[in-house]
């Protein structure tokens, strides 16, 4: 068989991410590569710095993205301020806080897991309570839009109790950020990472982050090095933050990075508030939909993530092969579920580009003749 | 001022890489965004593992793409294949030597460094030396194709020693796959990683890599967990591998991807053997006119590398101007010395689709004219 060049079929992306890419951001992706140490290249890495600024309305020095997707920077997060021995205090409420606790292993600390249920949001009393009990913690990780569960999580406030506590504050927003309100400097977080392709609808393989001051200053007093050279913030600064002379740290996914510079240009034309605002309509009108099909949500009301709806399947319905024929006959991709929710779920994401009017009437329309 | 869209200028790219992006790849990256487990993507990376087996002529069934540039590559065959305390040669003929001993070191082996002078092979006696020395060695590291000299080694013959020894055999193609002739199988080699953005022509972002039967054996029978999540092959395994039921490990960077895929068959349609005659023809073509300007190479002319050349900056000439000037008035990006050959070298590439006659005049005529 003669190897072809691959066209794929088109569809409507309402999984839990990827998330629609606009013909603006594919054509973006498009354009000419140039070189990574091009004074071009480097000025838009910089307008890219204040564009993550602003989306996690930070004015953290160190904010950029790193050049690979959202796990990796989990993984940045966790390997450069995690030291051996130290205790990390993680708020687990789905899939993503058990990552969480195999990358505190892997860098030498010691989790301390707090389970909540799966589908519910983190439980504050049970944090501060792990915060008493383990006064020697350094670190309290959670999750701020569990995309396993659909459930949102406060980071204010958890942020507060570890900060309360002398803890530094983790936070996951892969799914979060652009979705949901989120303050990093309001809210005082000190390590924050997101992905590219949930609402900010850039194709994946980015993870935006960002640092405070007192993160910065607790990754350049480590007393040993970071057991990784890639992620090394130590060496990344130089090569983000670098006035001028920006030195070779390794290669730019340059088309990528033209991807998500037209991404963010085209949060901000929208605007971060409204972005927030359409995010929490759609799903309403989602949800009306929804309920008038009798399909109830994993999450209670008050807990829910706009951009990412877990419903239970439906009784009698066969998961699989309605995802299947959503897919083949209505080329519509809604997610499973994961972990413990597998079989039991399915989850609707109405992240980014894909959180429109048009797409939540084919989602509706596709559901109720496959149900 | 008002956020605008990057477009990047039109360069001609005969740096360290990236190269050329060719029309067909960048029309490739900007097709519609689909699911990571859509079964239409699946299928595609099966085909990319076919085509990387391909490249890298090898079976090898774990051959895949870390999703992340070269340099995470690198650190997926350390991180994966280096235990506490293990001994690691490496035979350092330039700058990316020395990556891999920060690699070694940071995964806890002891780096044993085989120092030849930059810009020349590797001697293969003092390697030999080493293996005796160090009869509890584990693994012999090099460099086929240095990036930062222009100078090709000989990874067969290092194999070969390592292997004597009881040894594994780690190598760097970054620069060298479908550059100059590289038989994974034929000569043994246990792990390779390379880059997209050299002679493949594809965006940086990712990193083609392969491993044997024996260095997987190495890797299922670890002591201690790989200290990355993001990069372990235990894990990656079953993502890449898995028939049929692929399980979620990360959102892989879906267009980056297809335009690896059309990189992979464009480079079948031309053929492998075709692709490493072309780039010898165009090195001895550039060779001839940059003799007929007095410019002299740094590597001896039996060991040079195709695809990357070294040249001394003529005396008297400024180095960061004159690249300037190139850069701005003949849109033509060439790379300057890295480390101890700052400011005595440039390194000029005819890389994948740069790698053509078009460039060749268009760089003599224009270095003719700012030397």
């Amino acid at each position: 068989m003669k190897d072809k060049s691959f066209i794929p079929p088109e569809r409507v992306l309402m999984g839990p991410g990827p998330s629609d890419v606009s013909q603006r951001i594919l054509d973006a992706m498009a354009r000419p590569t140039i070189g990574h140490l091009d004074p071009a290249f480097i000025s838009m890495m910089d307008e890219i710095k204040g564009l993550l600024q602003y989306a996690f309305q930070t004015k953290n020095d160190l904010t950029f993205a790193v050049s690979a997707p959202g796990m990796a920077g989990m993984e940045c997060c966790f390997a450069n301020l995690v030291e051996t021995e130290d205790k990390v205090i993680i708020a687990k409420n789905g899939f993503f806080g058990e990552r969480m606790k195999e990358n505190v292993e892997r860098f030498g600390g010691v989790p301390i897991v707090i389970d909540d249920e799966w589908g519910t949001k983190v439980d504050l009393n049970k944090i501060q309570e792990a915060l008493k009990q383990h006064s020697d913690a350094k670190i309290v990780a959670s999750v701020h839009a569990e995309t396993s569960t659909g459930a949102l999580t406060d980071p204010e406030s958890i942020t507060k109790l570890a900060h309360d506590h002398g803890c530094l504050s983790i936070v996951d927003t892969v799914t979060g950020l652009a979705g949901v309100p989120l303050k990093v400097d309001d809210w005082n977080i000190d390590a924050i990472y997101s992905g590219t392709q949930k609402c900010l609808s850039a194709s994946p393989g980015l993870s935006p982050i960002s640092f405070s001051e007192r993160a910065k200053e607790k990754i350049k007093n480590r007393k040993s090095k970071v057991k990784s050279w890639f992620l090394d913030l130590n060496l990344i600064m130089s090569y983000w933050e670098g006035e001028g002379g920006r030195s070779y740290h390794h290669t730019a996914p340059i088309n990528a990075l033209y991807g998500l510079h037209e991404a963010l240009i085209i949060l901000k034309e929208e605007g971060i508030e409204n972005s927030w605002k359409r995010h929490m309509e759609n799903h309403l009108l989602l949800r009306e939909g929804l309920e008038k099909l009798n399909i109830s949500y994993l999450v209670n009301k008050e807990d829910r993530l706009p951009q990412l709806n877990a419903i239970y399947i439906p009784e009698g319905v066969n998961d699989l092969e309605s995802r299947q024929r959503l897919l083949n006959d209505f080329n519509l991709e809604i997610g499973a579920g994961l972990g413990v929710l597998a079989g039991k779920v399915w989850r609707i994401g109405l992240m980014g580009h894909s959180s429109k009017k048009e797409n939540i009437d084919h989602c509706l329309q596709s559901l109720a003749q496959v149900i």
